[in-house]
């Protein structure tokens, strides 16, 4: 096992930290985007009611509804207000149904991700103190062998001086040997423990966090995929009333009719001649 | 014959100035309505484009090209641009096809016009000169005509008294006779002349440069209904286009898929996962 593991899965949950925030900047981009466009389609639809206003008779004069190219005008001005409602109907539907749906999911998907990385850095704390418990342990451990094969060697030496000196110091390293078995459980309580969490971290803690951030990356693109057809389908829906609007324009146009108008303006002047 | 029959053919002639002068107005309302359009549409165009321009990846980096969710909103913008060169070929349209057309046709139009009143004009001095030049021979007529009368009665009377002074006085009532007889002659003529002057007036003059006016009336009736359609034809023409592009949106939308994207990120995964 190399001693480098932690920093590794650290840099693993760092890279994923990172792809998931640049995929929440990429939510937040988009949803940027759709509001502007929705605001070009806002700032375009005032501009085309305005003009149809700006031209719009002021008031029905007889001398313009007389003429069927008056007529036809005042006709082409109301279907360019048709088509303005429309292209705010379309940015209305990009603001409320994309966009701040959008908005409000993104705030959702944050507080998920902060989640799980809070999850992640608390299992990772985990197996790093129970690392951290196993090295402690086997240092100990080491330290007290040694201790306890120094007191032996010790009362090894002593023993064949002095009765007295020899019983104190096989005392001691029979209490060094006590203290080094009792390291050496410790150790092997703490190196099961840390196995044991080891095999959770990798097997379920880890893989579960994985999951569950892969889970929630799914979410996130079905959704982006969905906003841009919603998008899409905004757009395409206006279509067949343009179409009638151009259709009812074409009309208007094709139903101006030059001779009648002329026809209605003679006849005023053979009125006139007849009075000379 | 009344006497204002000149002041009433110049109110009609004045009628007929401010109705074609009101067309005239129509024509260039209709074509700055026009103009403001393609401005709106050259405007609307602009955002779009730079609305796309601003969005799309600053380079091709290896990371973006690698999700599906990041080339179809590459392709999105793509498709965008290709709305806002729809936009600005319809404003271009509408500039060159229609406005500046109808600009032209105006310029010309205002020239017509000003010949057909020119003429008018010229008709109706004419047929006021020829007028005044029968008051004053019939005045001159009448005037003559008391004169011999009044010398024949002095002629009359003299003669009865002196010879002499007879002789003078029946001079003079002859010359008077004489004079009487030219204004007469004069009157007949201009009277001839007159009666011919006022029936090419009535029958040839006036009624030419009436159908002159109304052929020009009708023309440009037709030109606004041809400017109308076109019009219409114009921003009819870009819908397909229009339409395919937002379809190109939808399949772009519709291509990404999440589980390809985040089994590319697992496998990154699993490679460092094996590292432990």
């Amino acid at each position: 096992m190399s001693c480098n593991w932690g920093t590794e899965l650290w840099d693993q949950f760092d890279n994923l930290e990172k792809h998931t925030s640049w995929g929440i900047d990429f939510l937040e981009r988009y949803t940027k985007f759709v509001k502007e466009r929705a605001d070009i389609e806002l700032s375009y639809a005032k501009q085309i009611r305005s003009l149809s206003k700006k031209y719009h008779p002021k008031r029905s004069r007889e001398d313009e509804s007389r003429y069927t190219w008056c007529l036809s005008f005042a006709a082409t001005l109301q279907q360019l207000n048709e088509l303005a409602v429309q292209r705010e109907e379309l940015a209305e539907n990009l603001n409320s149904q994309i966009a701040c749906e959008l908005t409000r999911y993104t705030q959702e998907l944050k507080t998920e991700r902060k989640t799980h990385f809070q999850d992640g850095r608390r299992a990772q704390q985990h197996i790093e103190s129970s690392w951290k418990q196993l090295e402690s342990s086997k240092r100990r451990f080491e330290r007290d062998c040694k201790e306890a094969e120094r007191a032996q060697h010790v009362s090894d030496r002593i023993d064949l001086d002095s009765k007295t000196d020899g019983e104190k110091a096989r005392q001691t390293a029979q209490q060094k040997q006590q203290a080094a078995e009792e390291s050496r459980k410790d150790y092997v309580t703490s190196l099961n423990q840390f196995n044991q969490d080891q095999h959770q971290h990798y097997h379920t803690l880890v893989p579960v966090i994985y999951q569950r951030i892969q889970d929630m990356e799914e979410r996130r693109i079905e959704r982006i995929g969905e906003a841009m057809r919603s998008s899409a389908e905004a757009e395409r829906k206006v279509l067949p009333v343009v179409r009638r609007c151009l259709d009812a324009m074409m009309d208007a146009a094709e139903s101006i009719q030059p001779r009648k108008v002329t026809f209605l303006w003679a006849s005023v002047l053979s009125v006139l001649v007849e009075v000379w």
